[in-house]
């Protein structure tokens, strides 16, 4: 029987086809049959990402598009995913695959945080011009020394470990040029800079604490009642204007304030992104929505968590359309683990109450460690999807139940590099998932921090780095059909903006497939 | 049923296991049982290399001490396996896990190149200092300038592209204090530096392109028949110095001369291998042996590699003891892949005969190019192990096809660092091969031009970077024995030398078990 017959009856039944290609193989005479050659390699395509998308003519067409720009991308010798995306960057932005990646319509973005969806030029240049703004530096040396912001209708009473707070509007004046404080200012928001990032940042540890750093820096602005609410309708226009067209954001509710020291709870952080993403869906049409997975950090101790748990199950009965489910956010490596946390996870189940978990899991590079078996017990508490998964092509059985169950992985590459797990791109372990025809979502992690677009840059990273000449136009598709497929809309919902979805899609086809 | 029962009733099944765990786990109520969890851990730990190895209660002992030592190792900030080797050196060097791993036999080294088998500083202060050697300075400038040797009687003949020839002693003589011009011929041989390894090495192009001048400074000493002779000497001590008990050597048979310009052809070649190789052994009955893998350059067109070829299945009827088989060696990325080769290496069965192949495949980051098919192909053409494999994890169908045909995959940490594969050795992907119980050796690759210890740096690597805390003692041992299983040896040699080889485990064990 002609192995392609057998290849086109069992295209369904890879594992099958596996079986029957090694015994043929087993049985080569003198030269390897190019056919079976052929064959197993046609197989090796068929289960990547991508690998059983059908497509029509002209999708085959701007395919043929996308090879060609990567060829040429490969072939440079400065290679943008080989290199560190703070000295790539302007390498990507300028290729014309990007562009195209920029345009295509990308469906969902599944893993981002609140706090850095708007690039911090926007925080700097808008938010800290605006009345009652007031900053103080940190005490401490070197990267220690960083700021804090504060909105007040009068002198905001003095912040332990800090300089006394100086009104901006002021120092701005008495300054003349402000464009150095600006600049300065945008230095510590983000972890982005011209400087050679290797030097800057020369370990994990440094890097996380710089990270981290950002946050606090950010905080006072964000946490600004009128500030948040902006900041999320700059955060929504950011990905809509990527061509992004649904939004999960790990959020941390935190307590938001008015200028006059008076305080808003959860409830009013999660009615307030309601309000927002009505509004904007509202305003276009064409963005399917956004919803909320609350989320905590993870160096609390059990009884903290379990009350926020139970705050969440309360936000998931008041908000059942913006709410989403839980997580723990933080590094693991110096974080406690999730199985540390069993106790409060386990709750809802014990009340008869589901609430949906998308753990950060596996975004490490240590092995055998307790934190490395938080890829395992994400999915024994039945984790929606895998946040980073970084470490999850090391653990044969969590891969296994992962794919079985559908349990997606939310792959962030330049997230991953920049924070240190991963120089070159290419060798990125989703390339193995990639390979496997394993459930991903790509997503942009921190775009504030890392300096990144809403989500092309990670497209890119993901189809010219990791995705190497084998991953195409299906993979790409099928990328955009996962993050929908994947999140956690319900199936009708999800019928909706995959109809959406399909209509930007044929439209970028046909504009681009020349 | 106890789920820990049915672990230990299948517990050599360990597909089924998955199979019944992951129905197990999907029955979960409230919390995931504790049991379930610790069986899932077990039956991952039981599927990695060394996973099923019964250990004795004094192997034991020293595995608790290997894993409190690896734990020190892992608590410090200077990771040396998250740093390149070049920095790393002097931090693995004094540590007390390197010590235990030097003492520790090893079992055999099969992926060593000849002429990188002795530290380059041999080749300095004892060939260079022989008389009658020159030495010339190519033309050229930055990287392209490098320095060429003879040994001749008379005033060698020029070379074209070179500085007339000076004799060294002469040479020397001139200079008064002859270390600068020593250590500029050092600095000439090898790879290791101690400046910033990715400032002087950029890129892979750039580290490939003084990788191979290395070869070509040292060739004109290698190759002088005494030399050549001594050095395979000097490189056996080094293995067994390094309690390595037996070697595969990848040799490239070059012409060799004498004094007088007079020359040697392969076959001279492969008897001083084979002379050397009984004298060693004769003077050391704990050492086993070495053979010999003929090897050309991928860079040769078709027919030369079909002579060569021939020329192979010549030295293996003549030379039956000491040849092993057949490879192509050279950077994949720039040279031809095995499938352009397809006619010559399919020569020795069309004539009846086996020629057994040992492939470099796979040792690149680029996907779905021709060259990434080299893994695919070697596989194809039988070959009896992977050298590198780098890239196998990328490819499920030929990881499957080289597991179930007990295919080994030839791992060396060090070189695909310092040749740019990967940065972090954490994430070296040999961690997946490992985490599945894959079969894979630890090799070396190029000592001289890596500045390595003869085996154990590349142990410590594999041990304490991508092994991580998950691999301990029944890894090591499962490596050692390897080396001897995935050898090119008959059955009978290579019970013989795992009788060897298990006389000095456990004589390490007892010594070091405290």
């Amino acid at each position: 029987m002609d192995i392609l017959v057998i290849m086109l009856q069992l295209q369904r039944h890879p594992v099958a086809v596996v079986c029957i290609l090694l015994c043929c193989v087993t049985q080569s005479t003198t030269m390897p049959d190019p056919k079976h050659r052929e064959a197993l390699m046609r197989q090796e395509e068929a289960m990547q990402t991508g690998g059983q998308q059908v497509l029509s003519a002209e999708e085959q067409r701007l395919g043929d598009r996308f090879q060609k720009l990567k060829q040429q991308e490969m072939s440079r010798e400065d290679f943008p995913p080989a290199m560190h995306f703070f000295k790539a960057r302007h390498l990507i932005r300028n290729s014309p695959i990007y562009s195209l990646l920029h345009d295509m319509p990308k469906g969902g973005a599944l893993h981002v945080h609140d706090f850095s969806m708007v690039e911090v030029e926007w925080l700097v240049k808008n938010v800290t011009y605006r009345p009652h703004c007031y900053m103080c530096f940190t005490t401490g040396t070197g990267d220690d020394r960083s700021l804090r912001f504060v909105f007040s209708s009068g002198q905001p009473k003095p912040l332990p470990l800090c300089s006394p707070w100086s009104l901006l509007e002021r120092l701005r004046a008495k300054m003349g040029n402000a464009t150095d404080l600006d600049d300065s200012i945008i230095a510590n928001l983000t972890l982005f800079t011209e400087k050679d990032p290797n030097v800057v940042y020369p370990s994990q540890d440094v890097v996380w604490k710089r990270f981290e750093q950002t946050f606090l820096v950010a905080w006072g602005l964000v946490t600004h009642a009128p500030v948040f609410r902006d900041y999320y309708h700059q955060g929504l226009m950011r990905f809509y204007e990527d061509n992004v067209m649904y939004l999960e954001l790990r959020a941390l509710l935190p307590e938001t304030y008015e200028l006059d020291g008076s305080t808003h709870d959860r409830a009013w952080d999660m009615k307030t992104y309601q309000d927002v993403t009505r509004q904007f869906t509202a305003q276009h049409p064409d963005f399917y929505g956004a919803r909320v997975i609350f989320t905590v950090h993870r160096g609390m101790n059990a009884s903290m968590v379990t009350t926020a748990v139970e705050e969440a199950l309360r936000l998931q009965r008041d908000f059942p359309e913006t709410m989403a489910g839980f997580d723990l956010v933080g590094r693991e490596d110096t974080g406690r683990p999730l199985w540390y946390f069993r106790e409060a996870l386990s709750l809802p189940e014990e009340r008869g109450l589901t609430l949906p978990y998308f753990f950060h899991a596996g975004e490490t590079d240590t092995e055998g460690t307790e934190v490395d078996q938080n890829i395992l017990d994400a999915l024994l508490f039945n984790t929606s999807r895998i946040g980073h998964g970084f470490a999850l092509i090391r653990h044969p059985l969590a891969r296994e139940m992962s794919r079985k169950r559908g349990v997606a992985v939310e792959v962030c590459p330049i997230s991953n590099q920049v924070l240190k797990l991963v120089a070159d791109l290419r060798n990125h372990p989703a390339a193995v998932l990639f390979s496997e025809g394993h459930p991903v979502v790509i997503s942009s992690d921190d775009p504030a921090q890392l300096g990144t677009s809403a989500l092309s840059d990670d497209f890119y990273e993901a189809f010219v780095g990791f995705g190497g000449m084998r991953s195409h136009i299906g993979t790409l598709k099928e990328l955009a059909m996962n993050s929908i497929k994947y999140s956690s809309l319900s199936q009708e919902q999800q019928q909706e903006a995959l109809t959406l979805w399909q209509r930007k899609w044929d439209k970028f086809v046909s504009e681009n497939s020349f």
